[in-house]
């Protein structure tokens, strides 16, 4: 059983945030609201997320498992404004969720999810801690766009740095400790990532949201922001790419 | 002869409507104003339109028919902002049209009418009569249309509704008679229709504006509004999809 | 020696310009300011621009050349507001140009100037000039675009006209004496251009620029405009098209 009603930019965060790693998820959802975690097809990316009922304006859940295709879910949301209701019912008999944007339901077959692994959240040990504005980086990574398909993230005790290594050129945006809300980094760390994924994750991050971004030598990077005011958190998690580190 | 001024706005409303079925058309031209009639190329739907002289600045007509190819005079309305005002002169001895935007002239060579048949409209006894704002029902086709390529339009004496089947998902519209701004209607009509037709023609529709929508069972469907306030009518009807009824 | 600094509107405008032509060019520097003289690939057009130091908000140059990718640094500028400064840094021993906006550095490598030759502007007698502003011709040439791939420019004592020809239908943009800031001219000239190169240069035109467009028989057109207030200027030189001029 599960009966929410929230507004539509709700909503569209979290199905943006989640569509940029998977076609379809597996949502769970419990009495305090909904969680789901989700590898992207080539296990590279991870997103772990939880939204509270309290970003909900009327919320009714026992415990219960809905495969969502979330690519045919964010289409549809498009058509809704930014503070439009969105209600959201499962309908247990038909295996649908039907999802209703003013006078129009779109009833949506769930997906199986028997299949569906439920991935698990790796226990990292990062040593570098950059808390930043999504604002701040979004113009260095679109301009590494067009350099290279690989992006170096750098921390040292004094700054935070991006650089895009191209055959010609190269990008580079550097943010010292005061340009920074918070870096807590004793030793430099340096870790390489691909950029389609790096650059799209950051593209579902929500405007003028703080990132906390934890950083390793040539490890995976972990990426913490909170939605829908501090009533949900993702964490995003991105594989490094060792072979070309220098 | 023809020679006449009017706001663009209003030619490019006349001329979305009439390109979304054909990219030619006869123009029957007399001192009363302009109609015209045409019948999409694979004669699954039609439209009756008409202009009086009254929605133009300036008009002067003697009986003419014009060929004009609207989806090039769609093209170079798209250059003239809404309020500006277009000339419209029918060169009798080049055989053209002369279209004029701020300073810029388009002569279009007319298209030879002889070939073009003049459809009749079909007369249809169509039991129910559904009055509605163009914005209602927007939302909901556009839903439909990453559903299938079919649309059910139904009326009963207490709603009016579409329905879009797809293999897996439904969209589904319901608007209830006070949602409404009439319905007429006794017992339950349904009718299938082609959604691309639909669609379009929908779009074209100006904002704002209030349709009537007449509907049977397994029959045309005719959606009639006004264009340039009350100055201009237009009649849409489109053929039903049997096969495929429920 | 090249270091200075910007506005973002101010090379943008400078690089739209050049790189309507050419992908790569040769940027002369020296204490006065920038200059560059590029043709086409196609040997069909020339730009000629000098931008004085003045147009900067700090500029610091000895005698140099400059190969810059024209394109790429278009596309890096988009990442800029309008009124963002930008700095410009040459660092010679790297062979690079450094472009800095915001908290990004694109580090540019230098292209050889060794094979790129230095045109020479041909000295033109054009006996007809036509001041005008850019807006004026806009809607024409864009309307011309779905007609034909050539435009017939002509200068009387009265007035200056585009014409643009096509197999059935005919563009037509004429201004009399009163609707140009300025006409010079005595007897007759008509010289027919290759339209994609003419609008695509007019296109670069900074918007509400004056134009001055000088004009002969089956000869070159030259457009001088001014940029950066008065404090550069740009010279578009654009052969005919003699063989199809009636």
């Amino acid at each position: 059983m599960f009966q929410a009603r929230t507004k539509a930019d709700t909503l569209k965060e979290l199905v943006t945030i989640v569509s940029t790693l998977v076609d379809e998820a597996k949502f769970t959802i419990d009495k305090e609201g909904i969680s789901l975690r989700a590898v992207d097809p080539a296990h590279v990316a991870m997103v772990d997320l939880k939204l509270s009922k309290d970003a909900f304006d009327s919320y009714e859940a026992e415990d219960t498992e809905l495969g969502i295709d979330v690519a045919k879910l964010d289409q549809f949301l498009r058509l809704a404004k930014a503070g439009e209701p969105i209600d959201l019912i499962h309908d247990e008999e038909k295996r649908r969720l039907n999802v209703t944007v003013g006078n129009t339901t779109k009833k949506m077959s769930l997906i199986d999810t028997t299949g569906m692994s439920e991935p698990k959240v790796p226990n990292l040990s990062l040593p570098a801690k950059v808390s930043l504005k999504i604002e701040e980086i979004s113009q260095g990574i679109k301009a590494s766009e067009s350099v290279s398909d690989h992006i170096a993230l750098t921390a040292t005790a004094d700054f935070f740095e991006i650089i895009c290594e191209g055959d010609t050129d190269q990008v580079q945006m550097k943010l010292s400790k005061d340009q920074l809300i918070a870096l807590d980094c004793e030793d430099k760390v340096k870790s390489l990532f691909p950029l389609e994924y790096f650059s799209n994750m950051m593209r579902a991050v929500p405007p003028q949201s703080k990132l906390d971004m934890f950083l390793g030598n040539d490890y995976p990077v972990k990426i913490e922001f909170n939605i829908s005011g501090e009533k949900g958190n993702v964490t995003y998690l991105l594989a490094p790419r060792i072979e070309s580190g220098d």
